[in-house]
């Protein structure tokens, strides 16, 4: 079957226009699934991609139905008729939230190509990267094995959520009802990203994450600071001494619990990661920091790595408008995340919050917590042959050994892929450092997306062998 | 003159619904300083004002630009002919923003009669209290005299400010260039209110007031909290951990410099207040609190009255829409006022407040403090013979004695009149404690209006008695 490879890959650098076009399409669609006020944009997101899926010549392309938006599902006509591994393609076509809009030099749901200094032509749009830049890696791959060999090298199905942005809610009930659908020998997940912009890697540690919103109440509406300031609570006030205890002087959190069951990375772990030589005054300094805020007495690459965190999202409370309001607010709230490491439970901490802001509340004020999404840090084997195999196929593309990578942020699909289905995850993704990810002026470098589709049809070929 | 004052307290309850419909004029204008959109507003706001003004018999009502929003100025016929005192009366047609919108039970800014189980017949709009409906009753008031006897009992000027709620920025310049056409031997103010229900009373103090708003920057964008969480500063972090060490345990204000100067009242104020039996706990309960939340070893009223505070009048950062949003955001901000007593400096403090904000700064974060409006606290000498008049006058009306208040809230045009014109002030209004200024559903009792009307006009024929 690889002697299609070469092939396959001049069919995707002839084809790179039509590509990116496709590419386009989807970006012009604002699929941002934790806002309401977009639910119909997500569901056409989700048939845009079935229908690409059909074109290319998948068979049962679908628009699946869940509690939320809906999931798209796919299988290779391959499927179960060959003595080859089955895998199962898994991206998000969901989107973060485009705020704050006025920090965006052009606007997020019209994708165009820019010029960069650093990066040449790249892709700027919500989303560009994370993550419909980087399935389409995977979705350009396999077209052109399809139009070029008429089948892939190894069965596919593919599964596209729509809530990834948002916590994944409905992902247990969909694999209550479908998980037999989609069940494969692994999963291949293209949402992380490379050791650098030269280095592609193979992802095996991702840290959980668990979520919860704190709102404390105070008077019974607002009031005028000047008759009722003094004597009435203040709720900001009352917030604000409640968040800022959660962290000691050395950064450490405060809230009884949260390290319970924590485990540090292995040796073998510690001494992949050395090896790599993180440049951790680099990294800050790329969005213009230069201490690290995290624990002290662990590295910057620790603080982002191995060690977890509890981060203040967003907080809000009172007037924000322009200009003064002498207003006494009757409550505030603050959106917190965790990103969790092995041995945490990402159920457990929401609690543990609660019972630490209760413990602070004064008299007269009252506070609502709730906890939201959830999922454990993940661990793969990097002893499992697709590890290997990944890498050798990156490093035939890109000229440079694959090294294994951890990364930061939660998939938290991945986890339940493991707990639900027994399927291991593939995480190989483009993402590079530079790509404000979730932030204003989201880019993808054109180049990821073409040596990305190329790295898929080579891993695709090597899996098959 | 006052052999007139019965035919004029019986046409103002014979002109009830007339002057209901003038109120609800003024109260469709949503005339908010504070925020620019409602520019046009203010101007139209100001242009209704000086219309009436003149439509009630007072010549060279004008609109006068300044800075800002337009000042409206007129002078009755009478001025500077007649041997009888020459007052000012100030109001402001401004009002505070409306949001939160969604706890409005109708919109803000179309006024409608209701029955209120408390207070009988109320009109409900912003600024149906604070100020248009306060003003209104001095205009009605003026305008029965004008229609009985032809001309008022004393030599009134009117002065009507549209940035009473954004701190009067344009006053001074305004008081540089026009001072001249408006100084007078007093000043009448109706913006203050009434002891309770059944007891009006003179304002004879006045916290003052200053303004600072704080933004904390950190990373130079949003940033995704998996990959930077951790090493990364948050300035929503940094933040709450300055806005929390503003206050101590027993809610000091830890500013150094804060308390410097001040004064706490005489001996004479202090039993004149203790006369009044104020109920502390009635206070706090009427919206929904029963601990004083102030500084500690002081009584709720000296909470509310005799001490300054420090409060959070907004709070922002990061994500607050619906759901998750995993950003480590680059600013976060908070609005302070603080309330003053005499001897504090309302320039000083804000400064104090960015010292104290610079040296709790960690690396890679920086701040901006931006310093708003300021005035120092009021005190009105009780031996000013206008105070004792006034006091009758609202006696006569209410069939009440009427006590000298002091009230928490702040007026800065009262020290402007003082400082840079060197006219005392009159302050009486009709407000109520649970007329909700500046918080949704503002209200103003329809006795309120009636019988503030009558006890101006009752005030005009003591002063020119």
């Amino acid at each position: 079957m690889s002697s299609h490879l070469p092939a396959v890959l001049a069919a995707l650098d002839a084809s790179r226009d039509a590509a990116v076009a496709r590419w386009f399409e989807l970006l012009r669609i604002p699929s941002v699934s934790t806002d309401p006020a977009f639910k119909a944009d997500c569901l056409r997101a989700a048939e845009w991609c079935a229908a690409q899926l059909r074109e290319m010549g998948f068979h049962e392309a679908k628009v699946v139905a869940t509690t939320g938006h809906p999931m798209v599902v796919a299988h290779d006509r391959a499927v179960r008729t060959k003595g080859v591994p089955h895998v199962l393609f898994y991206g998000h076509y969901d989107v973060q939230p485009a705020d704050p809009l006025e920090l965006w030099t052009t606007p997020p749901f019209e994708p165009r190509l820019a010029d960069d200094p650093d990066n040449g032509k790249v892709v700027i749009a919500r989303g560009a990267c994370d993550d419909k830049g980087q399935l389409s890696t995977f979705l350009e791959a396999a077209r052109a094995w399809k139009q070029v060999a008429g089948d892939l090298p190894i069965a596919v199905s593919v599964l596209l959520e729509g809530e990834e942005e948002c916590g994944s809610p409905s992902v247990p009930d969909f694999f209550d009802k479908h998980g037999h659908e989609i069940k494969a020998d692994y999963v291949l997940v293209c949402d992380t990203g490379q050791w650098n912009k030269e280095t592609p890697g193979v992802t095996t540690q991702l840290r959980g994450i668990c979520s919860t919103e704190i709102t404390v109440h105070a008077a019974n509406r607002d009031l005028h600071s000047g008759r009722y300031g003094g004597p009435a609570a203040n709720p900001i006030r009352v917030l604000t001494r409640i968040v800022a205890a959660m962290h000691d002087e050395t950064g450490r959190i405060t809230i009884p619990g949260f390290y319970d069951g924590l485990r540090m990375p292995d040796d073998e772990t510690r001494r992949n990661w050395a090896a790599l030589n993180f440049d951790g005054k680099a990294f800050l300094g790329g969005v213009g920091l230069s201490s690290p805020a995290g624990e002290a007495n662990f590295t910057i690459m620790e603080q982002a790595l191995a060690r977890p965190t509890l981060e203040f999202n967003g907080i809000g409370g009172g007037y924000q408008g322009v200009g003064v309001k002498t207003v006494i607010p009757s409550k505030a709230s603050v959106k917190i995340t965790c990103r969790l490491v092995p041995g945490q439970n990402p159920k457990a901490i929401p609690s543990a919050i609660r019972r630490f802001v209760e413990a602070r509340l004064p008299d007269d004020c009252t506070a609502t917590c709730e906890a939201g999404m959830g999922s454990d840090a993940i661990v793969i084997d990097p002893k499992l042959p697709f590890v290997s195999k990944a890498q050798a196929s990156l490093s035939d593309e890109w000229g440079r050994r694959a090294p294994l990578l951890a990364v930061g942020g939660s998939i938290p699909i991945v986890t339940a892929f493991k707990e639900s289905l027994g399927m291991d995850s593939l995480l190989v993704g483009f993402g590079l450092e530079d790509d404000k990810v979730h932030s204003p002026n989201e880019k993808y470098n054109l180049s990821s997306f073409h040596k990305g589709a190329r790295s898929w049809a080579r891993i695709l070929a090597k899996l098959g062998a």
